[in-house]
């Protein structure tokens, strides 16, 4: 199917078998959902044995007494395991409580209104900082943005990172750019992990930024893999040493998709100067994180071999679901003008771009067909996408059947929304 | 001994005698720690079946999976906890992570930058919003205030909460008063129960306070009696329902000197406004908070018969701690002008007030002789104790042998600072 060479007859004809397809679909009831990127309930199976894994022994290494007040930074077998898990120097983690968003949120609320190295760096201290957003991106990211009133810019995701180019003209040209997000690995939604190029190019910004510009490096799929050998990031963290922008970059991760997706714990690396920042801010607000729950986590993830062995585990209940999703792209859109995508080795989602205009009127009819899509739009700040293509298909919680339900479904709204625009033409 | 009607030969005498007493006392090279306000290690193992209470159920009894993300205001058992802690209906109850200190920073912070009720309620608007603290109280109340730059206006605590006269001309003079912190139960650090009176006219404060005022009621020791029939404290949830004033209170509790302290969960209690207000900025937050947590606790503590039974085990490990305290006082300044002190019914904290500007001085003496107190001003905002008189004595976590031994010192340095004081007038 290539509807840029179509005749209109040929279009005509397209529409009418695509909407008896459709018809059928819709009479079918079904109620799908891929809207959602969180595990299974077979994935959370995994970890169960976190409840009870203590065994009345709620002492850390140090002697510490993780049930009492304190311990602003973590534990220090739970820095061990952050550094298991984002490969930077336990000396330059801090551990938080559940929630990779929040340490995130509080990290850029300091540097809004606190300053991450002292009041004067505070980005509210000017008119309107701006804050780079590749796009499609992630819709929390954006959120806590537009919560602090900070505004966004964005540049495109493409299939080696983000448009450096248009990164370094912006950062080059516009002193108020003050921060950017980055899902480096399995980004969310493209599935695209950073080339080494690109994590070195943004381990330099650094030199050309202003002084207060940070990068939100939101390594939410460090280790979430589904394939034998996947592909490398590069060590931002050492990029950054090498050419002395340790500042610039401010990174974040957590248990949340390695154990239990809602109690996990969470980690941020930065230099000690981002971390002393940070810390400043959180002494006011906690006396301090669930230690438990950390040592918890440092004793059912004791190494990097035993955390590798339990997300190998979630690569096989993943894998099939994936594969799924992404036969039914191939074989539907292999040869078409109908869309693009990205094959994820990893992390979550798979992204689709429809042709422009396509995307909103893809989800409906989808909806409609009994299959819950996220919103088109979501993966744009203020939800909206300039181009109406993107759409973030999320397999982890269906069975494979369900998923090939689904994906029966979606790629027919894809053709059925795609020919209807193509006839208005 | 009183010291107002000492001549300067007995003053001399005394100040002889104390010195060599204190001088014996330093010779004993002692340890002992009297400053923190957190529970033994006695207390903390009357909770640690909470590590693996579950049993491998995770599931909450409306069917949520506890494991997974979602569930920003907490699943029903544990509003049911909090309303069991709080008497307070379980539909006006939000659940969050392991700190009470989180849900107050990020309450005012909330009704700081992004207002409790819209964008128009936000106190940054005015110029200059101040908070009222009733002194001596908690010095992380005030951190809250002092990174927020909220201006704090003391009012004098007395035997029956707040002076509320004080409080009242306040808030009818100053149309820039927008919050007041309360601990109205054992008061940090005085340990007094507001009485029915107080918290009527607190409930009250609504009808002549500026719309966005908000009490900030941190009732951190609930249910924490040391004494079978304690004072009860007056429903300021119901008071202000009576007088039409919802929204001009937000609770606050949890269960960190209930259960495991840096591992228990927190509460907030508010109309519906005020949640409405917290969950909008939370949602930028987090996805939601440790539910698994949130369960355990519910499974420990099934209702409040429970709770009050475990309150009970509390008591008889603080009770002689708090005696050895209070006897010792009671024995060595009953009918003296050296110093005055509440008898608190339970709580964390024994308050005593010594003669102005002995406070200082009689921390310093105790430091040298190996017995650490909190540092003297720590009870007032900014550390600055105008009259440099207050000092908190925490017994909770050294054994009834040591608090004993650490009166002994603490008395010997109050008398030795009141009579040196008195000699230099």
């Amino acid at each position: 199917m290539l509807l840029d060479q179509a005749t209109p007859e040929q279009l005509r004809e397209w529409e009418s078998q695509l909407s008896q397809e459709y018809d059928a679909i819709v009479g079918k009831k079904l109620n799908l959902d891929v809207t959602r990127g969180k595990p299974s309930a077979d994935q959370l199976d995994l970890s169960d044995a976190l409840d009870g894994i203590l065994d009345g022994n709620y002492v850390a290494a140090n002697g510490t007494d993780t049930r009492n007040y304190g311990g602003i930074d973590g534990i220090p077998e739970a820095k061990r395991l952050g550094s298991d898990l984002m490969s930077v120097p336990a000396d330059n983690i801090l551990v938080g409580g559940n929630s990779s968003l929040t340490l995130m949120h509080q990290t850029m609320l300091t540097a809004y209104y606190f300053g991450l190295s002292g009041a004067d760096s505070a980005w509210k201290n000017i008119d309107a900082p701006k804050v780079i957003c590749p796009v499609p991106g992630y819709d929390r990211h954006f959120t806590v943005c537009e919560q602090l009133g900070i505004e966004m810019v964005t540049v495109p995701m493409t299939a080696t990172g983000p448009d450096m180019d248009a990164v370094e003209t912006l950062v080059k040209s516009d002193s108020r750019i003050r921060g950017m997000w980055c899902v480096p690995k399995y980004s969310n939604p493209t599935g695209v992990v950073y080339t080494d190029e690109t994590v070195e190019r943004i381990a330099k910004l650094g030199l050309i930024a202003h002084a207060d510009f940070r990068v939100f490096w939101d390594n939410a799929y460090a280790v979430h893999d589904l394939v034998k050998s996947p592909a490398t990031l590069a060590s931002v963290f050492d990029l950054c040493n090498k050419h002395g922008t340790a500042d610039s970059v401010v990174q974040f991760a957590s248990t949340s998709k390695i154990t239990h997706a809602g109690a996990g714990v969470a980690f941020v690396a930065a230099s000690t100067t981002n971390l002393n920042g940070l810390k400043a801010f959180l002494g006011a607000c906690t006396i301090g994180p669930d230690k438990v729950n950390q040592l918890r986590h440092a004793r059912f993830l004791p190494n990097r071999d035993a955390l590798m062995g339990h997300m190998a585990k979630h690569a096989a209940l993943l894998q099939p679901r994936f594969d799924a999703v992404l036969s039914a792209l191939s074989s539907a859109f292999d040869g078409t003008d109908l869309g693009n995508w990205e094959t994820p080795e990893g992390g979550y989602f798979v992204s689709f771009d429809t042709r422009p205009g396509c995307a909103k009127e893809t989800v409906r009819l989808a909806a409609e067909a009994g299959v819950k899509l996220t919103p088109a739009g979501a993966t744009f700040p203020y939800g909206k996408d300039p181009e109406d293509r993107n759409i973030r298909i999320a397999p982890s919680v269906p069975s494979v059947d369900e998923v090939v339900g689904a994906m029966e479904v979606f790629v027919t709204c894809v053709k059925l929304a795609s020919v209807r625009q193509a006839l208005t033409r």
